[in-house]
């Protein structure tokens, strides 16, 4: 039986694939070699399952999208305030290859611009007796779940043509973003681009932001849990140059395109994108990509704001599946949510995530109750996870309860 | 007995109090009368509950906070295109009173820089009897759930020294952003300006765009239900200036800020944030409220990528309390979710919210299980909403299931 | 019998009308009614003579010319220092209507801007019960030599349709640059770019500034001569808008254009030049008047720099028409400029206009004979002029041979 | 006995020798060993004369006075339309390190900013055995008649932190500006800024620019004459940076400076200024420098627009030493200047240069006199030089007399 997914993803497929608009990249002879008919879509869930149509399994440099990583490496490497004090995270509403340096710092405005990569890529240290390619290789390797490898014609084009990344390069050198002679990074960083993947490959990046950086197909850590907030918020707001603000705006993902024809969307916490197609609008981002990538947002409701994907509180009260189907907003917190035992106990049946917003309602409830009983009982059986902060609520509250003579039970 | 949330706000609010940071504004003499000891900090739950710490019902004006509300009364006037056609969503990389028109086009980058503002607030109808300032008060006060009033003296006083705003109204009616003499425009802007507000309010409107424009204090819809995420997403991008990029990466959360000392945050689908304290920093933004916000992200997990928020897979395992609190992530998908009666039937209990990535799993396991079984019961009891995707996907599974001569139960 | 000169300019005439090049200016739609036929070339001597070829007499509106003897009024009122507060004297490098100013200060980078003409035109007072425009008018009437009166169709025009300007007014307000108001100024500003000119006018308002300031037709004194140089150095790096650098290193003649299709050239101490047609290139100049001023300045050695025009050496030799035609260079200052009578008498015969280049040699000359002689005589009938640099060095010289017991005569 | 003219200077020096405004250039180690009080000024004449005071003789590194003198010799290797399809001539109202390229085309402004020089450095040809470098020393060398070396300390200096440099050179590679990778380049460019030059060097090679390329002490071409008014052109809009607007209108003369601490400036056709100081105020210019220049102008009449240096009309008539000291203006045109001999002969005394603007009142009285004369002589005793115009309007005018049946004598 064919899953209504696969199908759904089929029909995008069918209607995009016959679209003519759009140009490859041919800034460089070898990516110009792409076939523009090339045109794959994956979706990758948290728990590694993958949903592929098309030329997913087709090799292609990842380019740009190499920038999202790379930050996150540097991240490892050097710490937030070390890579905070050379490359900048605000927007800058221009094109991606403007120099973009801050006036006075010369600090490039985010890691999102070639000035920022490449900046970037100078804060990755070889380490363990690699290079840093092979550092990075080895890293977006784990990210993908795959060995990724150089596309070595493309890279030694991208060098051969890279004139404007020198200029960078060197613009970095002067303003002390970089402590070295350019040259080597400027390899490195070219090396990085001219990283193969597929759109499979993409996805599963992808999903490994969604699910904290552990790669759901492998289960491997991939990136420092600490820095996936980090380079989410970069992609927010940086991710499509210059039309960042209307990604944010119109698909509501945190994503990163590259001019090979890739692009690479997350939903943080539940799922990953990726789109493969290399025909290039204006601003550089796959025609087709973004078409998928708006239908998908907005035919799949995965909007970052999506509010039915909010999470619920905690306080459980009795549904049916007949409730749900016909109505499909959450019920008010009501008192019916304590049951009582005899005069001096209550049971509060708790369920979903417990976080800050989530568990409010109960902290609330015990502050209520706390002069009318003696026992209270926190029933977390249908309890999915807790995050730190509801778990030092938690401690809070029932410290304070017992000092008002009050007992909670958890169970 | 004192809620140890309340608690957490009071010794929040002590940190900051004594801060001497910062300069009041003084670029018109009434804002200038601001006390610099003010100093209120809020939280509006979605389900109407307020925390209140300090000065939090002191009015003062809300300026550019403004801007955020003022954009959704727009797209409901004239709808998304029409604004979209008039104003863009980029975030412009420049102070808030740069002029940042986009060349050849003239349209202002975002609504949240001045230029944009003004632009926007041209696109609001007068309708009803009402003038563009009455509506807009209007609109305004059902946020807040409270009747909000011009300041006279503030509104005076920004029409006499608003050279540069008349600017930019006579340069957006020279690229025909406006259409009219931008004079009565203008002075409406200052009003719109001038509209007094407190804290409290402040928590209120923001929590009213997290519960998706229905304001939870008094349950009337204030915004539209279709702009909010609009909203949302420009307040993302572009709602702290040329600060922006950085408060998504260290705050997380949308929010929009004034130079009489107000800011108001939003934890999309869960709560609202209003703080307030006049003396500004050079970007504008009041320092306490800077700190204030950095500190709730961070201690109360508010991040719009807070791992532990999002939502959970529907196909519920079983659990104890322990667990929760031993390992606080989830666990993988197992094929113990779904009991088996006899051969030919399964059930499978569904928990949480139903969304496109939680409601997957099922689909997946259901098209997995039938070659294999008669019967399949959904059991909703602990499902707390479901989105139209995840009710579509259930509608075309059920029918799947039926052409292959399984039958599938909700209760 | 035809002059030669004539015969020369209907010869360039005859050259340039067949062009089709260009566009007439239609921002307003009076301008638009301009015949793209119209071409007429004037050039105006300093002692009154007007050569005229083509539509010299047809009358059209001032434009931007104006803003180049607006600047002179604008310094008569109130003097050097107080408008180079208001006003730079830097070229901008960017086009016309570009708001320009300078960050920080707010000051129009240069007075041939708009910006910085509208600030120059707050400068001028009203005065003597005249109003600025009366003023004005009446300053560029004694330039032209003719009464000059506002095209009222063109001025209401322009005031419907100068949101720009309207803009850039309310930013000079802003910053101080203007102490009102701008309403009024940008009537004035209005009107003056619709006073209504002739080809010849131009020519005669050109060597108006050629001629120090005095009108060569009426002898009327109409710019104070003070601020000749000031008018014409920002003419010479401002007067073209963006291509000012261009035109000083190809024509070299500080100038003026206006879109009325009008360019005003002046070669300091020589001629003026006028030349008309309305269709104008992608940078608002006249193609005809670029071509024409092109070919002027090349055909008739009428550059800046020209190296023939230079005073030449005051010290007089022998001569013979033949050798001026053969070589064409001067002669090097040799000693048989001074003649000897007898043993203690000196004659040296002096030429030209003595400035201080041409009256060094002299100077040197006798600092060298004075210890051979006892009497000096210079001989001035061929001098014809000599400037207050030259005479302070004469007296000085004088009184220093005095003391060494050498007397000078001058006769 | 002393000359009033170096007097003058004397006490020039002695005012502002005690300054102590501006700083040492530091941003190489090498040029903050300048000793602040190095001082020194210099006149050199269009005939040789040296005037020099102070440290006029102290060896310093030229650094940007370079530009000027490359771009002379990019345009002999080159030709004109080459060197503009690569450099342009606007200012660019930029410091003088900003990369200022014309978007699109990736031109330079100007070659008086490190852009402009750099890509003007690139395209001097290697010839007849000598390297870049060489070429351009020998070519210097000729300008100021003295044979001029790279200081090796600086050139390292310049070579080793010249990251900006590096940068700009990647640039103008990227867009084609230059045609090879620009490390060469950059390497001839640190050499050219590093050689080592006087005081009196400077003044010599001004004097070689007002002298129409030709060196006044040396009496050899150094600069091919087509080409001086190009490198007069860009000095003069584009020759102290963002304060060459300022320059003209308060200096009036071409001139370029240096980090170094020189000035060169030149009054085209009339002399050369060097002055030395390396102390330097915001912009880079030389304090010392600036107020020299200053004052120079102002006290010696040394303005571009001087009218007393204008060329005098050719049509002389009787002067006496006393007329001219008190009235200092010139005469009109007057009908005395022709003298009859008899009904039918006509003789003119001519004086001074011809050029167009003194020729033309001769040709104009010949035209009239035409119809009344059946001879004329013009007598060329006084004249002093005649430029190309002039020679063919006497030819044209001879033909046309010739066919009136009047005679032309020349004597």
């Amino acid at each position: 039986m064919k899953s209504p997914i696969l199908a759904f993803l089929q029909d995008l497929h069918a209607r995009y694939a016959p679209l003519t608009e759009g140009k490859v990249a041919d800034y460089i002879p070898e990516l110009s070699k792409a076939n523009p008919n090339w045109f794959g879509i994956c979706i990758a869930t948290r728990d590694g399952q993958l949903y592929e149509v098309g030329d997913t399994r087709q090799r292609f440099t990842i380019q740009s999208i190499s920038k999202a990583l790379s930050y996150g490496l540097a991240l490892e490497d050097r710490g937030e305030d070390h890579v905070l004090s050379r490359i900048g995270v605000e927007p800058s509403g221009e094109a991606f290859n403007a120099i973009s340096l801050k006036p006075g710092s010369g600090m490039p405005f985010n890691p999102m611009i070639n000035a920022g990569a490449i900046a970037t890529c100078g804060q990755v240290l070889p380490k363990d007796g690699e290079t840093r390619i092979q550092r990075f290789a080895a890293y977006l390797s784990r990210c993908a779940g795959e060995t990724l490898d150089v596309d070595e014609e493309v890279y030694r084009s991208e060098s051969e043509t890279g004139h404007r990344n020198r200029a960078i390069g060197w613009m970095l050198r002067n303003f002390g973003i970089v402590d070295e002679d350019p040259h080597d990074i400027l390899e490195t960083y070219f090396q990085q681009c001219s990283l193969k993947v597929t759109c499979a490959d993409l996805a599963v990046m992808a999903a490994t932001l969604a699910n904290q950086g552990v790669n759901p197909t492998t289960g491997e850590r991939a990136i420092a849990q600490e820095y996936v907030d980090n380079v989410l918020g970069v992609m927010a707001t940086c991710g499509m140059y210059d039309w960042s603000g209307e990604w944010i705006y119109r698909v509501g993902l945190p994503a990163k395109s590259g001019v090979g024809g890739g692009i690479m969307a997350v939903l943080p916490g539940q799922l990953g994108i990726g789109v493969f197609s290399p025909p290039l609008d204006a601003q550089g981002n796959s025609v087709r990509g973004i078409k998928v990538c708006m239908d998908l947002a907005r035919d799949l409701a995965l909007h970052l704001f999506n509010p039915s994907a909010a999470p619920q509180p905690a306080l459980r009260l009795g549904y049916n599946a007949s409730q749900v189907v016909s109505r499909r907003r959450l019920p008010p917190v009501a008192s019916q949510a304590v049951r009582r035992y005899g005069e001096r106990i209550r049971v509060l049946e708790l369920q979903g995530p417990l976080v800050f917003s989530t568990f409010e309602p109960v902290v609330r409830t015990l502050v209520r109750q706390a002069a009318y009983c003696q026992q209270v009982v926190l029933n977390f059986k249908h309890v999915v996870s807790a995050d730190p902060v509801s778990l030092r609520l938690l401690s809070q509250i029932r410290a304070q309860l017992a000092t008002n003579g009050v007992t909670l039970f958890c169970c």
